[in-house]
């Protein structure tokens, strides 16, 4: 009956993230920063008292397709329509520069073409998670930096998987199947086009059925039923699960229209309405999320002594940092504090790094040292990004 | 990254849930039997799509945890008090009789005395969750009936964890510890004594802090994790998780008073804010607690031709259902009709029943038949349950 073991774990995990969240908060840094220091703390490169098992690591993807969602719930189609040329730019540049960078910092420390072709793509996956929360904790949603950002995360994201897919054919069978490589990509697109107005027919299908409910709750289960498809429909075609929470939430919020909608008050009234019921299940599991991702890391297996690994984290560290935070100096219609700003903001990395960076370890392209250098590289970047954009976004 | 198979099944479990728990409800039965009815489609009985992981076993506690505290919370502790004799006297009774009708049967079957024993004990303990879903779903909540089945089942738990000590104890030693049974069943009383004061006391805590905190969400995440903690030490002093939540919920409903309460409009504006965040993260956990009921027996297993495991069938059920079903009898003040549903309403087994069933079989003191007995006995008692006790509820 070792439920118990969990009951604890749980209560411990949401509490403590709770207070190093309000702590982090306090001093004015975003709270998903005190969520990932409670996962390197309860986890094992400190205390140990936090293994990611099944069931959290699945809570924990539950949490962040909920923040995804709600992201989308409050985005506006026609803002994030208006900054997509940007989020374009911002999405290209911010991956072939740290492409191009980590590569040869790679190379300049001696390995080889394929696993510095696989390092460097490990280091253009932007974490849409952390660094959608950093805005968000910085009452940033719906502003021009923040749609730009938004889209060129998912770009990002896209891009990554996409990269992912060519890099791992390569570095196993040493070519690419481009045919395969473009269904993945087209698939993602398709899926990404077709899912919200997919999303809200079922939506509206939910609204009608919702009013001659015999049993109450109808609105948040059916909602997070839908959530949880798309993200899983998301997964299955090869994408992140949370681009399907993402898409849910577009289709639900108050900005999003289709022709079978002519009912505009009563969808508007039942919007706010799976707000309002979604909102404490989505606060309760995406700060899990955080805490697993550091909870992931064990600092503690690391020889802090060796050479090669102070080079690899030092050089990764830079270029991983530079080939993001430059990505928004092309943007020249903005000012050149915004240009710092959207490039600070893409420098987060998280859930689709360290994805990288396990699949480089199983197959036997990293070796200890260089996986371990790499997480530490997240460690750093993770932990200074949402410092330096709360600094950039702080009223002058 | 094998996390979309467990978003789909727990999409799938949702919405098959809901559908089959609003077809119960049109049908005018109680939601949960659609819910168990999921459990056994999906499970291994029939399709064996959805398997009880430990991800979804710890869902389903938590779910159940979370029902106890919704009906804690919606408790008044006076009108529990004042049906707290006819709660004990039914209790007793309906522990009593299964025990004795239970071991005569298996007796009379020609089981030995310690598996007789066991089997009887098993019969005892009736199912909170479904009792009590079962009230709720058919608008029961706070009348005489209601709280004395509250008061109850809440006894019949204690005396079935105090039951399950000494058999089980008894099988396997041939003696009986009376200092440790006598320790175990003066912990669980003391906890139930002083939980409801302590989980006050640290919500006025929550409350106080909430209304400084920086972040938003901490009434769901507080509360929770108070649940959850409350739930954790009743598991750990031998106590089911479910009265942990049950505790915690009685602290937080609005008739529970303790001395330092002097802010009484603040808190009844707390109690209220703690209930809409908790209502929906109850509905979306609850039912996944009654599928994973249904989906924990294996109806595909049995063989149905075995004479045996008709005449135990048979004779276990009716001994089972008797036992309770007369146990409101002797309550002389009530009305004839009302001592009749008081018994019936105890009826239901389930997640208690399962775990008696499962030490029998894995000490080696029940065999396959008998075991597939019990389970054959638990699926017949808990379908019929929830259909008798909304007919005796059922306007004259």
């Amino acid at each position: 009956m070792g439920t118990h073991d969990l009951l604890w774990q749980l209560a411990l995990l949401i509490i403590s993230a709770r207070v190093l969240g309000e702590c982090a908060s306090r001093l004015g840094y975003p709270a998903v920063l005190g969520e990932i220091l409670t996962g390197l703390l309860l986890g094992p490169s400190l205390l140990g008292v936090i293994q990611v098992t099944e069931t959290l690591h699945t809570l924990g993807q539950i949490g962040v397709v909920l923040l995804l969602f709600r992201i989308g719930q409050s985005s506006d189609i026609q803002h994030l329509r208006r900054h997509g040329k940007a989020g374009l730019a911002l999405a290209t540049t911010g991956v072939i520069l740290p492409l191009a960078l980590g590569f040869w910092a790679c190379r300049l420390l001696g390995l080889n073409e394929t696993i510095a072709l696989m390092v460097a793509c490990t280091l253009t996956a932007t974490s849409i998670g952390i660094t959608l929360r950093t805005l968000s904790d910085l009452k940033q949603t719906d502003t021009p930096i923040s749609n730009t950002v938004l889209t060129a995360a998912i770009l990002d994201d896209i891009m990554g998987v996409i990269l992912l897919s060519l890099t791992y054919q390569f570095a196993v069978t040493n070519s690419i199947d481009l045919v395969q490589t473009l269904a993945v990509g087209s698939s993602v697109l398709v899926f990404f086009l077709l899912s919200p107005i997919a999303a809200r027919i079922i939506a509206t299908l939910i609204r009608h059925v919702a009013d001659t409910s015999h049993i109450p709750g109808l609105t948040s289960t059916a909602s997070l039923a839908l959530v949880l498809v798309f993200a899983a429909i998301a997964e299955v075609i090869g994408a992140p699960a949370l681009l399907g929470g993402f898409a849910a939430g577009l289709a639900l919020s108050h900005h999003f229209m289709i022709p079978i909608d002519l009912e505009t008050e009563a969808e508007d009234r039942f919007v706010e309405k799976v707000r309002q019921a979604m909102h404490p299940i989505e606060q309760l599991f995406t700060p899990i999320f955080f805490v697993v991702v550091g909870a992931s890391i064990d600092l503690s297996q690391i020889e802090w002594q060796s050479p090669t690994l102070l080079a690899l984290v030092t050089l990764l560290t830079l270029t991983g940092i530079a080939g993001k935070v430059v990505a928004g100096l092309p943007l020249l219609r903005w000012p050149w504090r915004d240009r710092w700003t959207l490039g600070i903001a893409m420098m987060a990395r998280g859930e689709v790094f360290l994805v990288f960076a396990e699949l480089g370890r199983s197959s036997g392209l990293f070796d200890n040292t260089l996986y371990t250098a790499l997480i530490l590289v997240m460690v750093i970047i993770t932990l200074i990004a949402p410092i330096c954009l709360k600094w950039m976004l702080k009223p002058a």
